[in-house]
């Protein structure tokens, strides 16, 4: 199944689907594993990790395989930097492949770069295929997260003869939650992290919970007002037809591929459409890319034009979302079911086994409870409050989540004891606004990247990047630079 | 069984011993709960604590009563200070009976004070009895201890309209090591720390095996030269009749209750011994005390007396560790093995179920291969290895201690941007050299205090104080207020 692609909602990054076969195969097959002439030769390899981390006398008193890429092609040995990806919900090639800025820099910096899977995604599933049985999926935790990296860095280090070299942890979306959480938590392995589209607030249970699609929608509003306008009316008017139970109508305007025949099924019609418009607005990338789902330049721009030039609203609509779910245009009707599966992440979770521990993820420790409500933003009102989590994720995965726990973990916003972090975020990433948009200190510093997406700066340079980011990365750069040459000061 | 006071070993402060019915219960029964002019009238309380912080499927998935003690008298309500005590590896009321300065300090400062126990000690057992059973121990970490109190403090807060009160952690020993860790790990919550003779270091593996013993001699040897060689040659005098298997005389010359029969009968009662010298060094105070074990005033120069006075070395060493384990007078014989139990701490454990939760934490987390070898101490050469350590912890615990954990976790000499706590340490305690000695910025501040054993600055005010001591406190206190304020004036 390597190479299907098809990935729905929040996950902030990458996440091949693997080992479902339930799912359609036509979509995105194209993409495999590139090896252009940008690939850094990774080579991968496997750490053996401990378990549980917590607890000495449990089930978790073993180890696991768990995956890390790693080249050593730019490193001035035993002396450059070691620059540290905090992999994300997903599988680690995918980050690799796609934060191609951390290689450019590491060929500039002579750094050594490393990119580490998170436990239960990937091939890194401490139990294989009974990792997700609720006996085994206990430890899937950020806290485990963190301190296999912290145990990972500190190993490698030892064997590669990199003892004196510091360590820079970079990450997007939730993997620059880790980098941060890695830089706060273990400042004596990592000098310090950039943090790129990471919403430590959000995710914190900081913060409004109409905020996510409130700016999914501005980023339509923005290009068009009446983009918007049309969006919304379409709901509308989908919602007037599900009020009158004309679900033939409804099956043919959206090519549904099974007519609806409840409010079950039109809350996941609803799911599905919201779900495309939050993709291409955090996929709003100024060329084709292939990263969570396959997606032209500019989606955001394609979409309001396929909205606004259509002659109904609802197949404008259905257009506009097969921008995201029949990229290839071979999809003859869509399964709801299949294509979009709703979790404890209103973004969505996307498919597949990565799909099952992000929702873990979100029914315990990372809090999503956002909501669209239809005033300020232009999707139906789809409530998802805290009862509802809790009802969800105790059904699901017999847990209780528990409100608070990352902001007492991680501090939350109490970050004035933190150092050497940078905060890049993109306007037009819905993200965004959910972390940190000011600079705190000297060394928290935030960069702001105006025409920026979902953790645009971390993907290779491009021919068609704006200005923004050109400028975002060199601060980066520069930042980076006088981190690791005070580091090294100190160690000399 | 309230009241019986036998205690041995490293237990950095004091434990109570109960439930243990096998015990000798002519010792130290006066002690119980004193009510004196001086106590500040907590009320001791129970908060329903989550059980396993870190996997929300385990057994954990449910609460326990974490007993802790409050007052507050002296607070000025809302806008006083929080300080709390981060408990330790012993009943939490003998921790808020011998910390009187935190008394003094809150009534000076009006500070609301909380003693909050330690799981696994006293009555916070998750489990109750069965607490100790291997499948019910492994939640006994560090890392959920501090999660607790972390839990705790924010709770106890909000419950009692202190959200805008700062908070400083204190903590002896073990205990200032949990209170180190508090303030690094959890900033956010916490304010500030003083440590009081915490061995952040040689806990974490860092520093030399030899350290503790060799400065336990050196107390003795401080006092006088020949009283170490008295203790050394006593000894000496030992291992000839162990080695001439001369059983009955040394049954006679310890007052054996017992005659030993093997190597091992004589490597507990080189064990035993030891372990006196280890606590007189501790505890050597300069008033008559009832904290660890009833001790006179100035044990070490007492035992010197005792060693240097006695007309044959044998008796003389007899009667010296009596001062420690026949304190009544009232002990007819010694009982080797029920006054001094071998386990993963080679300064001691003490006995009863606080014994069982320090040697488990010995045999994970904290790392105590320390040693006497008879060159650089006067003890007979009693070697503990990682090695030794590994199969003893595999054999009682079924675990494999992680060394370097602590340091992974807690940063060990890392300590560059931590700030906020104060190290103190008395010259006269042999944990202190396992601790940070000097300053290491302008808010890592080290305090050492000439005429101080083990946590001498944390107990109450006393017309025996030495000046060293008087000194420190003061310095203590104004720093605190100096945080306090600092931190009050970033809320307003």
């Amino acid at each position: 199944m390597e190479g299907l692609w098809i990935f729905l909602g929040f996950i902030l990054t990458a996440v091949c689907v693997h080992d479902t076969t339930a799912l359609p195969t036509k979509w995105n097959q194209s993409r495999g594993r590139p090896r252009s002439g940008t690939d850094p030769q990774f080579k991968e390899m496997f750490f053996t990790q401990i378990l549980d981390h917590f607890n000495y006398n449990s089930l978790g008193n073993g180890t696991f395989s768990q995956r890390y890429l790693i080249t050593d092609q730019y490193w001035r040995r035993g002396l450059g930097p070691v620059f540290f990806y905090t992999g994300n919900e997903g599988d680690v090639w995918d980050f690799a492949l796609n934060s191609g800025f951390m290689v450019e820099l590491a060929a500039k910096q002579e750094a050594l770069v490393i990119f580490a899977e998170h436990r239960y995604y990937g091939k890194s599933l401490p139990f294989g295929q009974e990792s997700f049985n609720i006996e085994n999926v206990g430890l899937l935790t950020v806290e485990q997260a963190l301190a296999d990296y912290a145990i990972m860095i500190s190993e490698l280090k030892e064997e590669l003869g990199a003892q004196k070299c510091p360590v820079i942890v970079f990450g997007g979306s939730y993997g620059g939650m880790l980098s941060v959480y890695m830089r706060i938590r273990y400042p004596n392995i990592v000098t310090g992290a950039l943090a790129a589209s990471a919403p430590i607030l959000s995710t914190a249970g900081l913060g409004d919970s109409g905020q996510f699609f409130r700016d999914v929608t501005a980023d339509f509003e923005n290009y068009k007002p009446t983009c918007k306008d049309a969006v919304k009316a379409a709901f509308q008017k989908l919602q007037t037809l599900a009020q009158k139970q004309d679900y033939a109508r409804i099956q043919s305007a959206f090519s549904l591929c099974k007519a609806p025949s409840s409010d079950k099924d039109i809350h996941q019609l609803n799911g599905f459409l919201r779900n495309a418009f939050t993709l291409m607005a955090m996929m709003d990338y100024p060329y084709d890319t292939s990263f969570m789902s396959k997606m032209p330049a500019f989606p955001v721009k394609v979409a309001c034009e396929v909205m606004l030039n259509g002659t109904e609203v609802l197949s404008a609509l259905r257009d506009t979302v097969g921008i995201v779910y029949n990229s290839t245009g071979e999809q003859i009707c869509f399964d709801l079911y299949s294509l979009y599966v709703e979790c404890a992440d209103p973004t969505g979770c996307g498919l597949g086994f990565n799909s099952y521990a992000w929702d873990y993820q979100a029914c315990t420790e990372v809090e999503m409870c956002f909501e669209s409500n239809n005033v300020t933003d232009m999707f139906p009102p789809m409530p998802f409050t805290q009862s509802m989590r809790m009802e969800y994720c105790a059904k699901r995965w017999a847990v209780v989540p528990r409100p608070g726990w990352l902001k007492t973990q991680y501090w939350g916003n109490a970050l004035s004891t933190a150092s050497n972090i940078i905060f890049s975020n993109g306007d037009l990433d819905p993200w965004a606004n959910g972390g940190i948009r000011k600079s705190l200190s000297k060394s928290l510093i935030a960069i702001n990247i105006a025409d920026g997406a979902h953790h645009l700066d971390l993907r290779a340079s491009n021919k068609y990047d704006p200005a923004s980011v050109v400028k975002a990365r060199q601060q980066e750069a520069t930042i980076i630079a006088q981190w690791v040459k005070a580091a090294r000061e100190k160690t000399l």
